[in-house]
């Protein structure tokens, strides 16, 4: 499915000045009717090279033994990691990694479903040893050895009633990317960060790196526009080298930023680590494009973030993500999901909703990313309301989409997608 | 193109106990006639995912001016890696940035056709600053100025034309793989090592890592078999974690190993540094499944390995192996490229004698990979002879293949694809 969302500039940064969004749609369907579904957030043509690398796991799912499937997500996501005639494309990165993570998020998506319970819900009434059990800790033990994760989860679970009750009853915070993408005019910003602090926004995020002057003067707009009390992050898309980084982030500081998001490629460990100490007391946060929990261990091996931020489709899905939120326990790094996309914010909800119930138990630092964006393509949308997600309450991960968003989009046939407007 | 590899295990390690190897094939051509050709080597069905990838690359060469992109290789290889339509499946990783290295090096195979030299000819003859226009130097600046990177060119190119003679006449030293897949038996073991040393290679390899007790039988007899004046290395194919692979090492070690490959997950910096302090002395080697320039750089920051293992289609193609030629240069560290696979024996050389023609200027503790496997697809196979690769001589990567070839082995429509035998 693509959307034209290149029409309004909504999602403009540094590296991707007019992108259309996109997503490569999955549905897991059982004899018995139930289906389960999820996607791969992707840009434009990207979304073709997706599709390929989903149908390519077709095999290993057709026919399969539901119950069975099901009854162990943890080795049914190990499968497909280490099929030898995929591996080869990543390994565990890139194109058929997001794929997998897309099938084990259908997977559990059903699994929920077919539990009658939200997933963060379903994941919270595992026990810690099931829970340990979905984790593939090959390559982690040097930073995180299964007793060790085995105990955060078990200290995790003392209170989780109650919490499960104060989420239902209060939701979680979020925070808004809304007013900042780099293709709004000054005036748009300015109505945008006033509106979210109206709407009771914890912070709000703007996008740089284009130009030092434009963000020093829309970080001044914004700043004004949103008072000292609400928290002020940036974001470069990865658009500068290390030195550069530090340049520019300590030109911007001044406006009392709360992160610096994606200073520098996501591969560089000791870049980040280096930016990090550059620019104190900046904190640095990344994770929207780590390909992977090794790449995450090293990031908090190497005290290089100060906020991990993790995607719901970039990696092997629910199983990878819970080996990445138990890293941030183990670091004690506050975890700040990357959202916006098509339907990210509908399923990384629920990864904080079960950090805070039965690993971390804790909202200090946190915070879900929002972006009011397509939202309405899906039968069960997240929702805001003042400044914080509510609690996700119907079965599943929130990633089902609305068949008549389906039919409307679809690329190239879907009736929004007429001949003169294809890219 | 698909060839059934599995029917004689050849090509079998810790993690493809029995692969299909298979080749994404691309061409390019011009109106004049003259086409460019290279592949990414991959296995079984992954072969469908990254032909899609190459799919979606077409739109960014169709039409274009073939004089502007040849003339400006480096700029047409950023365009590509940049692209913000196609940047979000990596960033710089998995299936779409080896799409996009099998384009940059079919541009490079039509540039040195058209030029009618071999690749490590054409790029050994243009100059420092040309060669330094080609290199993507963003997130390289903290280990590699561009003014570094010229300096070692300048210095690379004194003595360029003697080496160049010397390379003609005498070729640069291999080492052979052939005799230690884990799928062969203790006899084949044997009497492939006494043909690897008869035949004048430098080193033998072998696969390891699935059983200690295989592991140091089939170690002892190939130590053996080749005797003690012909390095033997290792390759565990990223099996271990970090403690295991230095337990397993040590007790590999009193066969005098040249080096441990892959003894963890590719992406672990920090795994890779602690492997290396926990080995010596046999040395660490990696590369083949290292996704970029960025990586590279940390593991020579973090003096993480002893050999650089370039491989031809994981990264962006010839513009991002110049970049790590010039890391390793930077930091002394020797290239002995990953070959074997589907042509990447031919493409490789290429690298190898540019980088002693015109870059480091020594065969010190080098060597390219060889296995003898395939080569006669090719149009201009890679040849050793004596334990040496021969220079290449005929215009062009070395990449194009056999018209019969690509009509026998091509997937699932080939003769050698028979109905029955379909995976």
């Amino acid at each position: 499915m693509r959307f034209p969302t290149s029409r309004n500039l909504a999602g403009s940064d540094a590296m991707n000045p007019s992108p259309d969004y996109a997503a490569a749609y999955l549905a897991v369907q059982c004899d018995d009717g139930t289906v389960g579904h999820a996607s791969v957030f992707t840009l434009g043509r990207g979304n073709d090279v997706q599709l390929a690398g989903i149908a390519a796991l077709e095999p290993y799912l057709l026919g399969r033994d539901v119950e069975e499937m099901l009854g162990d997500l943890g080795e049914a996501s190990r499968r497909l990691v280490y099929e030898s005639q995929l591996r080869w494309l990543g390994p565990e990165k890139g194109v058929i990694h997001m794929a997998i993570g897309a099938v084990v998020n259908a997977l559990f998506d059903l699994a929920s479903k077919r539990a009658g319970m939200p997933l963060w819900r379903y994941l919270a009434a595992k026990s810690p040893e099931e829970l340990c059990a979905l984790v593939d800790f090959r390559y982690l033990e040097d930073a995180l050895r299964p007793t060790e994760a085995l105990d955060l989860l078990r200290r995790g679970a003392e209170g989780k009633a109650e919490r499960i009750a104060e989420l239902e009853a209060n939701g979680y915070p979020a925070y808004t990317t809304g007013p900042g993408w780099l293709g709004y005019s000054d005036e748009r910003l300015v109505e945008l960060c006033e509106l979210a602090r109206e709407d009771g926004f914890r912070q709000v995020k703007l996008k740089v790196g284009h130009s030092i002057e434009d963000d020093l003067r829309r970080l001044r707009l914004a700043r004004e526009a949103i008072g000292d009390n609400v928290g002020l992050a940036v974001d470069a898309n990865q658009v500068w080298g290390v030195d550069a980084a530090i340049d520019w982030v300590r030109r911007l500081a001044q406006f009392n930023l709360a992160w610096i998001e994606e200073p520098t490629s996501p591969d560089d460990i000791f870049g980040h680590a280096r930016v990090r100490a550059g620019v104190r007391p900046v904190q640095v946060a990344t994770g929207e494009n780590v390909p992977n929990r090794v790449v995450f261990k090293q990031l908090l091996q190497a005290e290089a973030i100060d906020i991990m931020q993790i995607d719901a489709s970039r990696v092997a899905g629910v199983t990878e993500n819970l080996a990445n939120l138990l890293l941030a326990a183990k670091f004690n790094v506050p975890v700040c999901p990357h959202a916006g996309g098509v339907g990210l914010c509908e399923i990384v909800q629920h990864f904080s909703f079960f950090d805070y119930a039965a690993l971390s138990g804790t909202q200090t630092a946190r915070c879900i990313e929002w972006i009011d964006n397509l939202h309405e393509h899906f039968v069960a949308p997240a929702t805001v309301v003042d400044g914080r997600y509510l609690a996700p309450m119907s079965p599943g991960a929130s990633t089902q989409m609305l068949a008549e968003s389906v039919a409307e989009y679809a690329y190239p046939n879907g009736p929004v997608w007429s001949v003169s407007t294809r890219s």
